[in-house]
Order: C-alpha cells, then sequence, then structure tokens
C-alpha cells in the first residue's frame, strides 16, 4: 500500500500513534530535545508518539508556515510497521517479500513536489531559510543538520541510480554539506564524476513517502535500486518526476526537494555532528553542494529524525532490514543452517557493535563459522559476537550474559581477533590543527573483535522453574485475583537440558502428590559413611 | 527499630505491600508458581507485593491452620528496605552502620516461639506435617524444601554461634537434610563436632524477625556473630532464649523452630533441588538432622522464600549486602581509592558471576587490581568483571555494554584468567551411578575469569544529547504538555569528556542563536582541493 507522509501521518492520527503540539516550539533548542525524552525518560515503547509541530519559530524570532514532524517515521516499532503497512510481527516478512521481489519505480508527467519552483536568485535569497531545520543536538552542534535526507545520485558511468541517507550540514542558504560514511555507496559516484572532471550532480529529498525513507537507510547492495526495494515495500511502483536542473528523478509525491551539484575539486570542513554512536563526531574534510532548484509542495512538512544515543528513530528504522541481512547471509549465503536469529543490540550500543547469533545445536565449527562471518560481514560492524542456545531470548541482554555465565569458558570459548578497525565511532584521532579526525580516513587495524561461543556444550540439569502445567496453572489464578496482566519473560518454566533421569522425574511426581516421605526412606537406604 | 515477622507483616499491609489471598491454595503446585509470575510476568519491580496465603491445603486435601507467606522479607527493595526501617536509598547506610556498631543478643527467660511445645512421640508423629510447607520448583524438587530457614550451631570447640541459611530438604516428620554449600561456616562446626565424635546440635529456625534473616543471609567473617550483626541492623539487641534439648538459643519472637541432631556419622542423598543459578541443582551426599523437639508461636505463620532464577526474593535479600561487602573490601581493605561503587548483576546471573565496577579516573594498574580482587575475592563468584567510568550507570546493562564497544579494544583490554572454579552452578558432572554430582566436591580449576577493562583511556568528544540546560528546560514543556511522567535514564544530556574544543563550542553557541550561517562562511575559507 502507497502512502505519501501526509497520508502517513493522518493513518497515525487514526491510530492514536500522533501528538499535536499547537503551541510555539522554538526550533533550535526545543524540537530535538522534546522528542529526546520519549527516549531517555523512561517512556515504555508503547507510549512513544511521532511528534507534530504545527507552530515552529526560531531564535530569532521568525514563525515558519511549515510544520515540522520528527518520530513519524519510526518513532517506535509500531510506527515503523504502520508506515509497511503490517504489524510488528509482520516486519520481517515484509522485508523478505521486497528483497525478493523489488518492483521498478515509473516516471510522471508532474509531481506535486514541484507545486511551488525556486530558482535562481530565489534561492540564493531563501533557500534552506525556508524550512524550519531543527538543531538536533543543540550546545554541541555547530548548526542545524538535515538528517532524514535522502541523497538522489546516478553511476556517471552507468546511470544506475543511488538513494542514501547522509546528514546534511547546512552552511549558507544555498550550500550544504554531506558526509558520507566510508564504504557508502554515493563515494563510488563521487569518484567517477571527479575522474571525469566534473560535479556530481545530485537531488536532497526530505519528506519522501515512508517506503522510500525505510528503503533509503537500508544497506542493499550496489547497483540495487533502492526505489525498486521501496516498490518492493509498497506492492507497487513508486511514481518518480524529473528534476528541473539536475539529471535525476525523485519521488512525486515527496515534500521538498533541493537540486544542486555537489563539488569534486573542493571539500570543507563539516561537523561536529552527535552521532548514532553516541558521541559527537569530529569535524572531517567533507564534500558539499550548492543548491540549485528547491522544489516543494504548498502544503510541505518538514521531517527530522532523531540519531543520536540510541534507541532512537534511527535504530528503529534500520534495525530489522540490518538482522535480516545479516540473518540471510549466515543462513543462507553462508548455508549455516543451525542459525535460526540475529540480533544487533541498540540501547546505546547503535547496532553496529553487539551482535547475537541464536543458534539451535549447532556443531562447534559451525558456530565459529557464524561468529567470524558476523563480525567481518560489515566494516566495523560486530566487535563482540555472542552465541546462544535456541532457549536464550536473544533479544533480552540478562538472558545472553546469562548463558556467558554458565555455558562459556573465557579460555576456551572466548576467541579476540586482532586486525579489526573501530568503526563507527570514537575513539579519534585529530590532526595536528585538531580540526580534523584523522584515524577514520585511514582505518588502521588497532581494533580487535572478541568471539563468544555461549552454546551449551555438555548436558545440563533442568532450569530450576516450575513445569509448563503448574505455570500455566498459576496463570489462571493469578487471572481470577484481578492482578495486573502478565508479560510472560522466558524463561518462565522449567524444561529439561539433557542432564535428568525417570528417577528423578517420578520422585518430583511423588512429590507433587505429597508422597516425598516414599523418597525420604529410600534415600535413607542409601546412607553412606562420613 | 526491632520488629518480629508479624509487625513487619502489619507495617507490609498498612504500606499497602501485603497481598493477602484467602481463597484455598494449594501447596505442592500454587504457592510458588503464583509468586514466581511476579519475577517472570513483566510485573515492574514497583508492583511486587508480600504474598500472604491464609487457606492451604496440599494434595490430600488437607487444610492447614498456618498461613504462608512468600515475598515478605524482599519481594522488592522496597519491602526489604521497610524491613530494615528505612527507604531504598538508605539501605546502605544501615548495612554499613550495622558492620560498624555491631550489638550483641541478650538472652531473654520466655519467649513467644516455645507458646507450644512438641517432644518425642509427638515429633514422630507429627513433626514437619504440622506446617505447610510449598514445593518450591514443582515438577522437578523431589520433596517440600523449607527454604527461609536459618540453621542455628557453635563452634563445639569455641561455643560461638553461627547463622546460616540453607535450604532444608524434608524426607521424614522428624528428618530433614541440609546443603550446606562449600565455603559455608556451618561445615567447620561439623566438622569439629565429627572429629569429637559427637552429632552436631542445631536449631533451625523458620519466621525469625526479618533483621535476623537480612543477617543470616550474608557472608560475614568467620567468629563475627551474625545475631549482632541483627542487632546493628535493629540498633537494639535481639532477645533470645534457650531451646529445649539443645545447647542453643533461638530468637524469642521467631514463628517456628526445629532443634535437632545433625549426624557426623552418616550422610543422605540430598536434592535435587531447583537453585538461584538458574538450573536444578543435582543430588550430593550431604547431611541431615533427625529432629528432637518442635517449639512455635499459638499463631504461627510460615515462611518461604523464592530463590530461583533470578531476580528473586534471595537475590533482593542478598544484593545490597554483598555489593557493600565487595565495596569495602575493594575500596578500603585492598585500598584503591579509585573504586565509587560495585555492582553485582542480578536477572538471571545470579549476582554473582558478572561484576561491575565503578571507577573514577583510575590509574590503569588500579583497574587491574580491582578486577583481579573481584574476581578472586569469593570463591566462584566474578566471572566476567568488568570495569567503568563514573559517567556510566553500573546497574544500566546496556551502558555497560555502551562502555565495552566504545572504550575497550579485546586485545589489549581483556585479560583471560584461567585456574578458576566453575562456582555455585552448573557444569555438573555425576559419578558412575549418575546419582551425584562430583565436581562440586573436588573444584578442578576447569573455568576461567575474563576481565575487562572498559575505562575510558584517552580524550573521547562529547556524548552526543543537547546539553544539560536544553533537557531541562525541554523537562519542562514536557510537563506543561501532560505527557506521561519523565523518569531520566543516564546519559540523558551531553557532557564533555575531553576532545572539545573552544572553537567548537563558540560555533554551537552561534547554532543555537541562529547565526550559522557565520560559520559556514568561516568553514568556506579553509576549503582544500579534493
Amino acid at each position: 500500500m502507497y502512502r505519501d507522509l501526509h497520508q502517513h501521518l493522518a493513518l497515525l492520527e487514526e491510530k492514536g500513534l500522533l501528538l499535536r503540539v499547537k503551541q510555539p516550539i522554538q526550533k533550535e533548542t526545543e524540537i530535538h530535545t522534546l522528542v529526546r525524552w520519549q527516549y531517555r525518560g523512561g517512556i515504555p515503547e508503547a507510549q512513544r508518539k511521532a511528534w507534530l509541530f504545527e507552530d515552529v519559530f526560531d531564535a530569532q524570532g521568525r514563525h515558519y508556515k511549515i510544520p515540522v514532524t520528527v518520530g513519524a517515521l519510526a518513532g517506535s516499532p509500531q510506527i515503523y510497521a504502520l508506515g509497511l503497512d503490517t504489524d510488528v510481527d509482520g516486519i520481517e516478512k515484509v522485508w523478505q517479500t521486497a528483497f525478493r521481489n523489488p518492483i521498478a519505480p515509473v516516471i510522471v508527467e508532474q509531481g506535486r513536489v514541484q507545486e511551488e519552483v525556486h530558482l535562481g536568485d530565489d534561492v540564493k535569497r531563501l533557500g534552506f531559510e525556508e524550512f524550519p531545520t531543527p538543531i538536533s543536538t543543540p550546545g554541541f552542534d555547530n548548526a542545524p543538520y538535515t538528517t532524514c535526507t535522502h541523497w538522489f545520485t546516478k553511476d556517471p558511468e552507468t546511470g544506475i541510480r543511488n538513494v542514501g541517507n547522509y546528514r546534511g550540514h547546512i552552511k549558507a542558504r544555498d550550500r550544504i554539506g554531506v558526509y558520507p560514511m566510508m564504504g557508502q555507496h554515493i563515494i563510488i559516484h563521487w569518484d567517477k564524476a571527479k575522474a571525469k572532471g566534473q560535479p556530481l550532480q545530485a537531488a536532497l529529498v526530505v519528506g519522501a513517502p515512508p517506503v522510500v525513507s525505510y528503503a533509503a537507510v537500508q544497506k542493499v547492495p550496489f547497483g540495487v535500486d533502492e526505489l525498486a526495494i521501496a516498490g518492493g515495500l509498497a506492492r507497487q511502483p513508486i511514481p518518480l518526476v524529473k528534476c528541473k536542473t539536475v539529471d535525476i528523478e525523485v519521488p512525486a509525491d515527496a515534500e521538498i526537494v533541493f537540486e544542486g551539484l555537489i563539488s569534486t575539486e573542493w571539500l570543507e570542513p563539516e561537523g561536529p555532528f552527535g552521532e548514532s554512536h553516541g558521541y559527537m563526531h569530529p569535524r572531517q574534510y567533507n564534500p558539499f553542494m550548492d543548491v540549485t532548484a528547491v522544489t516543494h509542495r504548498k502544503d510541505a512538512i518538514w521531517v527530522s529524525w532523531i540519531s543520536q544515543v540510541t534507541p532512537s528513530e534511527s535504530s528503529v528504522i534500520k534495525k530489522s532490514g540490518y538482522e535480516t541481512m545479516f540473518y540471510e547471509h549466515l543462513r543462507y549465503t553462508c548455508s549455516i543452517k543451525s542459525v535460526k536469529r540475529v540480533v544487533m543490540h541498540e540501547p546505546l550500543t547503535n547496532l553496529r557493535k553487539f551482535i547475537v547469533i541464536q543458534m539451535s545445536k549447532p556443531g562447534e565449527t559451525d558456530v565459529w563459522r557464524a561468529l567470524h562471518q558476523a563480525a567481518t560481514f560489515h566494516q566495523g560492524v560486530g566487535k563482540i559476537v555472542v552465541a546462544v542456545d535456541e532457549d536464550i531470548d536473544p533479544t533480552n541482554t540478562d538472558a545472553v550474559l546469562w548463558a556467558m555465565c554458565y555455558r562459556m569458558k573465557p579460555h576456551l570459548d572466548v576467541h579476540i581477533i586482532s586486525g579489526m578497525e573501530k568503526g563507527h565511532g570514537p575513539p579519534f584521532k585529530f590532526n595536528e590543527e585538531g580540526t580534523e579526525d584523522v584515524i577514520s580516513f585511514y582505518n588502521p587495524a588497532n581494533d580487535s573483535a572478541m568471539l563468544i561461543n555461549a552454546i551449551q556444550k555438555e548436558p545440563l540439569p533442568p532450569i530450576s522453574l516450575p513445569k509448563r502445567e503448574y505455570m500455566e496453572h498459576a496463570k489462571e489464578i493469578w487471572e481470577e485475583l484481578g492482578l495486573p496482566p502478565i508479560k510472560e519473560e522466558p524463561p518462565w518454566y522449567g524444561y529439561s537440558l539433557g542432564q535428568w533421569s525417570e528417577e528423578l522425574d517420578e520422585e518430583a511426581k511423588l512429590a507433587v502428590e505429597g508422597r516425598h516421605f516414599e523418597t525420604g526412606e529410600k534415600l535413607k537406604a542409601r546412607r553412606r559413611r562420613a
């Protein structure tokens, strides 16, 4: 089901997931701080909302015609699932379908995103100033940055489209810096344009239809059109229109587009900006774009998201796709049949660093293959990787630690692998002038990964919880007593892990029947001298 | 403030922390399963209650005169704090005071615990059958076990008292097995009695005044009287009465006492029993006691607690004292001044296995001293030990993992130490007959510990959250909007970790004032050729 952002917001409101703020809110210091409390203020996930700020003003007292939404795309898993026209449990299936059945976009003649077109002096005079871009990390960020901004480019040789989501550092009404992390595909286009002695044509899209945003943040193989994946998510082609000043097509129903040329001749300092790894990302020399046109809907809405300390909107939006990709790689590309699930740990650790692989009775070599693959599949991803059994809930960090504490001997089951890079995040090392991070560009192999085999290796006694039938019976009494609703947390009943016998089972049965003195007599007969 | 169990339950009820269950409840399969849902059913800590089952019946249809309470001593930190006559924040201080100012008990002539006295044939005919002992882990346990049972013994040479809490396996109306874990002080008494060719006199106390229970579960140095610590907790001496058939004194206001002789000539199979490490603890040859007298109050209440998969009552009751002891050891005995706090991780991991040490700007050797000390201070405690900085909340596992992911390089900062034992928990290895765990008795050094230095080692950029003043201001708006109450989760604002400059600070200030184009111009002047 294809929806533009306006339709998506209407649906969120209908489901009680949109919070409208009518009172005047300042874009520099109030928007992101307010929404951030939703993630650092102990608010349960189910209570998290998408926010729509209807009356935004700035530090200089100017009120904007255009409202700002934050959290609308993935403020919670529920919001994200709604954008995919499914529920939380259905997310994985929608992604699998999209990856396996992409639908190419279609070019249309007209699009609402071009209801208003600003060119030439208009851009220089107004440009970004028309839009109420909030500051993400007030007190540390050195400008408003675009966050939910999809950069559309084309391969200068093949013409194949790329869509990636990178922050944009607003430097002038008509100039914006771009931070393309190492390994992003836009860099390949930029290199090819530079080799031809040309700038790279680009369009920066704000407020795309949600499925486009969901596809834009995924890591898909180079050469795969993110818009076809978005079509796969929507189960229909995404309509595109041609830009006014560059040879790029953009979603016809997007809110706002900035067209322009990314210099391949010059770089400019960009940053610092508060990043998803939980630290301020330092300033680096990065490309920038001179804006050649601004187009937007008459009723345009500005979209921002929170991508700093996780959990956040940016982690929710990436998590499902990331986990599915790792799972498909381990299970199918590498054919490790015992792999059941991959979970990228999130609060604070930013999905990339701590990975849990759930496996079903794996052979020991399969465990190590899976651990090594996960630690080296993506650059800078998988610093700590843990393999756990099927009875360990990989989303429950306490359960993962429990497995590490009782099913792992560090001297045998922990391998430390050197030759790794630090990936996206600190520590950073500045150049002599203290202006620029140098490590990130050279990527020295001065970090390491820790692979942890926390799989059960020998029979263990049953989990010390009552048998399932007794727990289920007690749940009925619990409900009769009118107590607060139960949400089962595994493990919530006992089960055997191999070290149990018929005799012990019989004794347990006698005990429940009140016949434990019979067992006591039997044990008395087995006395030994001390 | 000294209170007996009846007074404590009245106080819990007054504070809304007691749940009375009037409907008939079966002791074998319903009591512990019901309370267990409180810990495995997603019930928030603040909603956990002490339970009082007023009408208990057994598998054979017999109803008991005596009610059963579970969770009354430490069903939640709030309940535990009330038993110490303080609030949750005051727990640590009460313990420090008690350790530093113990108050010796006083012997009195009469005690309510002896309102009813059963001797000789009375014991053989009724004994344990008078009391509705629940089954802790129905389906696996082979009998009802006493759980909140304090074993009182005296050193056969010095007469110095010991009180320890060990499970009791009810085998006959007048016989109970005891499981004294390796390293418990009762073993020293037992060895001395055996050397003298005598049985060990003992009294098993159920339903002691809460401060006695709190002291009984602590690990205090050998020779320190737990009852003097209990007196320190109550700020007054604990009244004791002499037993009827053994040379032992017990709390005058306890609910129930079983007096008896622990054989030093014979051992008997004891267990299996579901233990706090999360697994069924296997059967072992252990001592047992022949009961010589039963005494109890006329209005006696049976006390049971949940000590299986943590979090549970038994982990709440141990946690504060355990952490204080490790802290005092590291900070004072070892004089590691940078140690700020020690946290024993709990859900599932049972306090013993995963320890977090919070330190303030420690030297690197202090970090390693603290890690080694924590891993080897107590037998089988400290398999994974992590040192974190002062800005990391050691009670928040996600924050600890975050520190491990960004402030630790495994090949430099992880040391694996061999020569360790597995401690309390699996894996177990049975003897040839499959009846008995043999590893636990020989304690081979076939496990290891992992020490992790996750302390910040070089300057890092600020945490990517808005400055404190902006978050605080946003909290006011949040409250104006009438949104759900905020509970701050650290980190909830950004702060510098050394890698920040005056220039960047100035830029951030300009940005908040809406003057970021000035910074844009400055950066333009620093362009470099790509």
